[in-house]
């Protein structure tokens, strides 16, 4: 997918609500547990009460490689329903990989081609040629965590290096990078106000942004530090949404949940 | 597996051998494509003929990720076979994860519990809350990235960060985890000399040391510089063993290479 397409899509719907995929057996309603494929059940039913809310869904790999083959199998079986029945749907495997050359152009292969997603979340550590082979890929697009919305952010990613924080050195030296015109960024809504600086240094390119809800960021902060000309944001939302309601109505009162962030997300872009 | 355990089997073996199993369908003998399931074919043979040389094996699992359900369903295989058989055999699971807390523990239980691997590398980047849930599990190990073995490492990996290098800054930092004892660290053997600073921090740690031959690195500086009391070395080769012949002798020809490093080790741990 391109850029444009899904600025249009934003515009469109009014709406830059990305809905994390995090499926987890203990959670979901427990009269989905007799499918043969509850957690593809799940996530069926998930998105078609929210895609038209939506530009964008993210599965975290983790939650299904915890199901060993089962968990990759209900992978499979979501990334195909929605390039199927919703192609205008954004799409990100929240798989933070990254790895040596020919080995991240394995992980390339495996979440753009096989797999078949939009997108991919890339762990910035091992540099440049753990990160050009997903850039490699034309109108897909790799996310490069700079700013985690998590305590362990603190550790290492605000140390000061060459007098500025090292999620900023990673934001800059990624834009040397070979066809950087395909990268976007991971920055927690939770440090908001650090938003001013990071679009200092990347005026236009899209931020996912986890961390608004439940770990606490706040939309018109994010909106007002963060929207570039474009928009550029996709805020996500993971539990607070895909666990609304843990009754027979969950996929309904997800939908109410969506639907509140997008009326706040409409609201936000006609400030603009 | 204990620390303990490993260090007497690298005494039994004489040997402080970790082998890859980056595992290519387009690089293996073309006679085992017609097996049912290829990978583990391969595998498996690899692994009856080294085993007693080596006291590791290293399955990067994006290799497997890249051939979607059968390669989980060969990674299975694999790691099932090595635990029936091989008890002894230290097991690894190259696959640089790292994710927020509940989503690392997720990880944690796939690769230490479902699959049942010793150990798991992880990427830093996002900081304790990230690690700690691998270092919680008793008896099981995860290797942090410090110093990675490509030139990408020289993008983040080397920069300076509160007077140090930011590799230092990880050693020094990690050591504050709880229950840190079950750290163990990639440090790229393209850089031994780099190891004399890095004991300095972490005196009897395990390395794992991947890009010796390959990649360019020599065993001797690495012992040189990388060995502690305890050994404390675990250094990996990939395609210089797997991938020996690609005739009906692979498996000979594979069992030769590691011959020849075990021998390498061997007169390395006589020099202690």
């Amino acid at each position: 997918m391109t850029t444009q397409f899904l600025v249009e899509q934003i515009q469109k719907k009014e709406s830059f609500l990305c809905i994390g995929l995090d499926t987890d057996l203990d959670k979901i309603p427990k009269h989905l547990l007799d499918q043969d494929d509850p957690i593809f059940a799940f996530n069926k039913a998930i998105i078609d009460a929210t895609h038209h809310l939506c530009v964008a869904y993210k599965p975290n790999t983790a939650f299904y490689e915890a199901y060993g083959i089962k968990g990759w199998q209900a992978l499979e079986k979501t990334i195909d329903y929605l390039n199927s029945n919703y192609p205008e749907i954004f799409t990100i495997a929240d798989a933070k990989r990254g790895d040596i050359g020919n080995t991240s152009t394995r992980y390339a292969k495996a979440f753009f081609e096989d797999l078949g997603f939009d997108s991919v979340t890339i762990a910035p550590y091992m540099g440049r040629d753990s990160v050009e082979p997903f850039l490699a890929f034309k109108d897909k697009h790799t996310i490069l965590l700079a700013l985690t919305s998590n305590m362990g952010a603190f550790d290492f990613q605000t140390k000061m290096v060459n007098g500025r924080e090292l999620y900023k050195e990673v934001l800059e030296v990624s834009k040397s990078y070979e066809n950087s015109e395909n990268l976007m960024y991971v920055v927690g809504a939770t440090k908001a106000t650090f938003l001013t600086e990071i679009r200092k240094i990347i005026p236009e390119s899209f931020l996912l942004v986890p961390g608004v809800g439940a770990q606490g960021g706040s939309l018109s902060e994010v909106c007002k530090y963060g929207m570039s000309k474009n928009v550029g944001l996709l805020v996500n939302s993971s539990r607070g949404i895909i666990y609304a309601s843990d009754q027979l109505d969950f996929a309904q009162a997800s939908a109410e949940k969506a639907k509140e962030m997008q009326l706040e997300m409409s609201m936000e872009l006609k400030k603009r």
